[in-house]
Formats: structure tokens, C-alpha cells, sequence
């Protein structure tokens, strides 16, 4: 049985505890986890008993059931005929209750036209359901989140390279997104930020076309996708030499990203590594800047469960072996003093973690002497 | 005047004729279209009557204010804040219908989430409403996006150059993309595709690490974002010498492409479109292949209204001035030959429109003699 089944028979053993009929995947990482193949519009859907069926493009049948062990491929050339696909397997096999994954990748708009099409089936969320499976990694997932983190670590030695005074926020995304594509990167798992001076406040990230200014603040955080899994990596740089604020700032953030990641290790919940990074950060002074969301899991998607910051019951999530989760996700950021954020993905082990982001983490390189 | 505010105005105008209290704009599009500022969780909450207030990241505050007409910023350092602004607004202005934008940027569980929480207000699709807007372009909007066409065509440019028995789809995505950064661009509306042999027959397109062969049908699709506005641009190219069958398929789709783009303009319906391109490929015995979905609007993001494959109702759009308008979008795939797509960006114009993409369209180019 190949790895894409056995994930597939466990997750409808979780359906049928859970008294859901079907699951319908929508996702691109979803679908290539229990299919092992890789589709734009990707569809699955798995019967709680019995076997999953593929709907794809008229166009792509061969192909889709050469990249696949799932041997029933059923076809559409039109939106209406793919909806139909589902109705109808629905209506035949009289689900009563239909997954789908509340994530990211599920817009409102399909769930409620999902819902008017089909009124007698109840639509429920199966994120938990599909997330408590590809939490913990196997080797080879783990082989290729390792490969994504090495390249994550040189587009970021990349992209500190390529910043300086002049030089826009867009321009230092471009250097470091070209070293990680020419590395095998397939592309980001989110838009590369690079958040500089006034925008190193930011809670978020993307690029602009502002000119990076001596003083500034710089923070880079990337995330490459490598045969469709993630790393995540993120450092902040001053450009020329750092005032005194910066530096207290940036050295609250490293002891703090520091002390987290000695912490992490199995057995350890997520809420008692946000425990310990406010306080931490409030004993600095800093407790009012603090933003909760420490870290989050990482594989398939950038941001996997445990992730707190979209679904807050996540703290209760406890770190186990072969998980991979970062630490240093959320910016501490004040205003007249500036942002920064130092994040590191680990691989939790046996007694503890391994760093896959390996990279020096003090406030130099680059930057000031 | 600003026309950011202007804009906002005819919303509010058009949410007052519908019924609606407030419209709450999740996107960034959006969120760019009304408030002139870019923001990562962009949020602006506009009533039907009075003034707008964004809702931002506390440490943003000062920016967003800088950045924006808008006076009213309301703030937060958390999840549940950010929630609670939206909720107590909806609360003390009693608002009993509002309006989201039900499309890919609206994930269910915020929908349901927001529900939940205020029971009493009934959400309502603004979508329509708010594309109606944003169909029309002004001139700094065009700007843009000839600028971002003229970026897409250095970046086909690129692409083509480089393709060759041996190269990967994603080397020529790195490429491709790597020199519309170089230009401006600062990222793309969508997924590169480079789609290759077997994957040409694909519906929709992304990049994989497979090599690419003589004989390879290879599809480019590029759709460079600058300034927040989009263009897109396909084209097919054949490494080495081209089968008769896959000439022959070729010219179907540039015939039907060319004619099509030849009646692109004012008081045209996009089914009109839909149908004349129907008949040409139906005609020259390839019927059955054809995909429906002939073009589609694009501006601040990659797809807007008109986009029927997404929203079937978008076929009774009529063209008008000033709108942007692809046409190419569907592939035509034949297993057993490979899939085409010959994709521009038009200004519709007073009497017809202008190609923003110019670029040869038949299939020599790095490709066969």
C-alpha cells in the first residue's frame, strides 16, 4: 500500500469516527498528500468507506490516473459538470454529512453554492480532522521541508547581501526569490516580505517599491515551496549602525526567539511556549507590543496546525516527535523604535528539536559593525 | 476630492440603493480601490451612510493614516480585536444587512465565523457591487496596467528565449519571472505556468520540475502585478519542429483567438464573444474540445468582472469603454495532440480596442522554422 493510500484509509477511519460520509479535497496540498499527484483545481473526494475518486479536466485523465494510485478518474469539461460530479455522488450514495476543510483554500462563495445545490447534505468543517494526520511528518516529507529550509537559508544570505541604502524593498524580494528558484524551489509559500524602516512595524508583510534608507530596519521573511512542502526563515537587518532603542529591541527578540526554542520539544504545549515568550517580553518592558502567536506548524502549507493566530484553540496543541513547527512568528514592533522578527523552522525530535534554518541569528551580518 | 474617496462615495451610493448598511472589504484590491493605501489584512469598513474607518495593526496606525483619506483608524494588537471593531460598529450603527465580497478572497470560515458572532446581522454578496465599479478604468488605472502588459511582454520575451530541450518549467518560470521583477513588477497575480508536453492538455497551469523535450507543446502564462494592477498574457511555443496536427491546432486557436479579439468592443456582450469563439473552433472539428470561458476582466486582480468561468452570470456583461478585457483564456486541449492558449490584455476603446500586449502570436518564435 503506498504511503498516498495508507494516509487515505486513515483519514476515512477518522470520517466514520466522526460520522462524516465524505470528504471533499479541494486543496493543492491536501490533494498531493493523499494522492501523491500534483493538479491546479485539484478534487478528491473520499468516501468514509470504500474507494476516493479523482474529478479532473476531460484533458488531463491519462495523466492524472498515471501520477496516482487512485484508479477511479471521473471527468468534466465544464464548471457545471465538476459540481455535478459531487452532487451526484452525493445523491447516490445518500451522504448525509459532507467534509470539507475550513482553511485557507475553501472560499465562502463554494461553500454556499455547495449548500444551495445539495440543501440535504450538512456541510462540516474536517480541517482538524485532516490537519491531526499531516501534523507529524514522515521521512520523506521531513527530507524535503530539510531541502526547502537549506534553500530558504541561502535566499536569505542572498537577500542580505543585496540590501543597502538605495536599493528598493521589491529588488531585494527579487535577488533572494531567484536564488531559491534557481536552488529547485518551485515558488513561495507566501508573498516574500521585506518590511523596511517605517513599515518594519508592520504585523504582516509584502514588498513595495520603497528605497531601503540608512537607519533602517529590514525584515526579510521567506518561504520556500519545495516539491510542494514549505520552510520558513525570517531575520531583520539595520542598515548602517543601530541606535541604542533598536538594539535593546532586537536583543529582547533574540532571547526571547532563543529561550522559546530551547523549550520546544515533545510534551511541550504551544500555550506554554507563548507563556514563556511574554513573559519574557514583558519583563523586558515590551508586554504591551507583545502580539500571541508564537510559532506555527509548517509542511504543505505555510501554515499548518498547530497555528494560533487563525484557529486560537490551537494552543492546546501538544509538540510531539516528527512535527515541524517555527518559532518567532509574530512581530514586535514599536512605533518610534522599529520592528523585528526572527523566525526559525524546527524539526521537534525524540528530547528536543532540531533547527533546519540554521543561520546566524545576532544583529550583525550585513548591517552595522 | 480624492478619487479614492469619490470611489467610496458611488459604493456608498450603490450599497443605499441595495439595502445595505455597510460593506466590509477583506481584499486587498479592494482595500487599494477605496483607501488609495496597501496593507497586508487589509480592512475598511464602509457604511452606506458616513464617514469609513479602517481597522489596522495598533503599531500601523500612524502609516495608514499618512497613507489614506480615511480619518476614522480604529486599531488592535489582536484577533479577537480586530473581530470586535467590526462587530461593535455593526452593533452601535445597527446594521442589519452586511455586505462581503463572495469571492476567492473570503474564505468560509471567516464568513461563518462572523455569523456566529453577530447572529442578528444578515450577510449579504457585494461582489456584483463592488466590480461594477472597478470594471471601468480611469486613466492612472490604465497606466498601470499597460505598464504591467509592457512588463508581461519583456517577460515572454525571456521565457521563450529560454526554453529548451532540457530546461525545467520551473527554470523558465524563475526566469521569466525574475526579469519582470528586474522591470517593476512586484509579483504576480497568479502561479506562473509553464506548461509542458503531457501538461499542455491541462485546464489550468502551474509549474512542476519536469524537463522539458523536442516536440514539447509548451504553454506560457504570465500575469506580472505592478502597482497593485495585473495584465496577462499566454503564449504557446513548440520546441523543435511542430507536428501537422499540432499546427494545425494552433491556427484554430490563433483564427479563433484573432477573430475574436477583432469584435472586442463597446455594446458587445462577452457571450457574443463566447459564441463566435465557439463556432470557429466547432467548425473546424474540434467542438467537443472547447472549453468555455472565451476572456475575462483584470485590474487589480487577475480575474474580475466579467469572469464567467467563475461567476456564469458574467456572460451578459457588456464591453465598454475602458474596460480591460483578455481574450485567450480557455485552453483547447486534444489528448493525443497537446493544448493551446494564446492569451492578451485589450483597452476596449470608443470603437474597438487596443492590444496591450503586442506580441507575435504565430507559432514561430524560438520554435520551428
Amino acid at each position: 500500500m503506498s504511503v498516498y493510500e495508507s494516509r487515505t484509509r486513515r483519514l476515512q477511519n477518522l470520517l466514520r469516527r466522526n460520522g462524516v460520509d465524505a470528504a471533499v479535497i479541494l486543496s493543492l496540498g491536501s490533494y498531493l498528500y493523499f494522492t501523491g499527484d500534483v493538479r491546479k483545481q485539484p478534487r478528491v473526494v473520499i468516501p468514509s468507506e470504500g474507494e476516493p475518486f479523482l474529478i479532473v479536466f476531460e484533458s488531463e485523465e491519462e495523466e492524472a490516473k498515471n501520477n496516482t494510485w487512485i484508479r477511479d478518474v471521473r471527468t468534466y469539461r465544464s464548471l457545471h459538470q465538476m459540481m455535478a460530479a459531487i452532487m451526484t455522488a452525493a445523491k447516490e450514495q445518500k451522504w448525509k454529512k459532507v467534509g470539507f476543510e475550513f482553511d485557507f483554500f475553501l472560499p465562502a462563495f463554494l461553500n454556499e453554492r455547495f449548500k444551495m445545490a445539495v440543501p440535504t447534505v450538512e456541510v462540516v468543517d474536517i480541517h482538524e480532522l485532516v490537519t491531526s494526520l499531516k501534523m507529524i511528518k514522515d521521512e520523506q516529507e521531513i527530507g524535503l521541508i530539510r531541502k526547502a529550509a537549506e534553500i530558504a537559508v541561502e535566499g536569505m544570505k542572498t537577500a542580505i547581501e543585496y540590501v543597502e541604502e538605495g536599493v528598493t524593498e521589491n529588488e531585494v524580494a527579487a535577488e533572494a526569490e531567484y536564488a531559491m528558484r534557481k536552488l529547485g524551489a518551485e515558488g513561495t509559500a507566501f508573498p516574500t516580505f521585506v518590511n523596511s524602516g517605517p513599515r518594519s512595524l508592520w504585523l504582516h508583510g509584502l514588498v513595495t517599491h520603497r528605497k531601503i534608507e540608512e537607519g533602517d530596519l529590514v525584515i526579510i521573511d521567506l518561504g520556500p515551496v519545495y516539491h510542494g512542502y514549505a520552510a520558513n526563515m525570517c531575520r531583520t537587518i539595520n542598515v548602517g549602525s543601530a541606535s541604542e532603542g533598536k538594539r535593546r529591541l532586537y536583543n529582547v527578540y533574540l532571547t526571547m526567539q532563543r529561550t522559546v526554542i530551547n523549550n520546544v520539544k515533545p510534551g511541550v504545549k504551544v500555550l506554554d511556549l507563548e507563556n514563556l515568550a511574554f513573559k519574557i517580553v514583558r519583563d523586558a518592558g515590551y508586554g504591551e507590543y507583545y502580539v500571541r502567536g508564537i510559532g506555527h506548524g509548517i509542511g504543505l502549507t505555510f501554515e499548518e496546525t498547530p497555528m494560533p493566530t487563525i484557529f486560537p484553540q490551537d494552543v492546546l496543541v501538544e509538540l510531539r516527535p516528527k512535527m515541524v513547527f517555527t518559532v518567532g512568528h509574530p512581530v514586535l514592533s514599536v512605533p518610534g523604535i522599529g520592528g523585528v522578527r526572527i523566525e526559525d523552522t524546527l524539526l521537534v525530535t525524540e528530547d528536543g528539536n532540531e533547527k533546519l534554518t540554521e543561520y546566524p541569528d545576532t544583529l550583525i551580518g550585513r548591517v552595522n559593525g
